[in-house]
């Protein structure tokens, strides 16, 4: 197999799920390579695994015949090389630009969001959620931005995805729209229906499927929930 | 002028330094937009002006013909795009994957650096960087990958510059080299070789000159220093 995709536990690993709901997405075969979060201390088995591999010792990593290849920015960008008839970036070219932008916002940004509401696909904590969304105005402001570019992406470009088809920019969020179910954010008709319609693909719901058997309870991960 | 570039201070914005570094390094003709810092708040003049352009309300942000593209990885595979002829990314395929892998992880990494050795272009803090050294782990492991990364690219593609030629890596990493001198980060020779050849990069000594000669101080960008 020419593709590996080291990726660390479904459940919460929200970098990891992006680059494979692309490749499961676009239909590009590779082989996937879990290693689960034990803790991320250097002598952790997760680094030992990973910084054998990746001198950042993150997931994800792309392994192409040998060809190291991390950071989900870079492997996206490598993936839209590699499979141009793929189409993974939008073809038009402002389109395109367009799609790097929201990419590269959620690359750096939502912090809030991201901190308050880590992904936890078996969760559901909509108390949680609400106590988040009444005490952090940096969450609510996240949301009003998800609200401004999926409303403004969806009407211009007639959905059902951001730009159109499924493409990296519904890869990249697909974490997002994981969070806002998990804490029962509020969100708009419109874009509660892009979050439906992003879980119900084939890919995210394979990835869904397999994070719910996952059963592992990462303590680190879980700001909300007792170990059961 | 087709291109405009809103940036922030020069002596504070380190984002705003890489594209106009990698424009002006590229002999890329643009029209300079400086926005002054005042406040980060919704009300400030700064934002105000920035959210009328770019609905993410910050700087860098690229205008071209009236298409706006921000954030600066955006603004970069943009730029590359629109003038191949100038080779901003390596030619070489896999040099390409591994250049965008190291601004992928400088773009969204290394923030224990970013966070105690902000960007501050005319002052020189040796001692505030003597404490900093000392005191943050984070701020050392953050220079070791900075150390392993530069030398390795160094010695795998022969210099000058980390994929030989100027490009868009170089101008991702100028505002480090910035930190590394303004902070007198203890570095290797071959580390304090590259950060030199970066500072004469005459693109470099234009901004840097032009930094200098803003006298601009700017309290929520100086943790070190009292207002003079």
């Amino acid at each position: 197999m020419a593709l590996q995709l080291y990726i660390g536990n479904k459940n919460y690993s929200s970098w990891s799920m992006r680059p494979w709901v692309l490749l499961t997405g676009a239909g590009i075969p590779f082989e996937e390579k879990m290693v689960r979060f034990d803790s991320f201390d250097a002598q952790s088995a997760f680094k030992s695994v990973v910084a054998a591999i990746n001198p950042v010792g993150k997931v994800p990593v792309l392994v192409d015949e040998g060809f190291v290849v991390w950071d989900t920015l870079a492997i996206a960008e490598y993936l839209a090389e590699r499979f141009p008839e793929k189409h993974l970036w939008p073809s038009d070219a402002k389109a395109r630009a367009r799609a790097r932008s929201v990419c590269a916002e959620m690359h750096s940004g939502f912090t809030a969001l991201r901190s308050h509401c880590p992904m936890n696909i078996e969760a559901s904590l909509p108390e949680a959620g609400r106590i988040v969304w009444r005490d952090q105005a940096g969450v609510r402001a996240d949301i009003a931005r998800l609200e401004a570019m999926w409303t403004g992406l969806l009407a211009e470009h007639g959905g059902p995805m951001l730009f159109g088809d499924f493409g990296i920019a519904d890869a990249y969020f697909a974490p997002v729209c994981s969070r806002i179910r998990t804490y029962a954010l509020p969100v708009s008709p419109t874009v509660a229906a892009y979050v439906d319609r992003v879980h119900q693909l084939p890919a995210v719901q394979t990835w869904v499927q397999q994070a719910l058997a996952e059963h592992d309870f990462i303590d680190f991960d879980e700001p909300y929930r007792s170990r059961p």
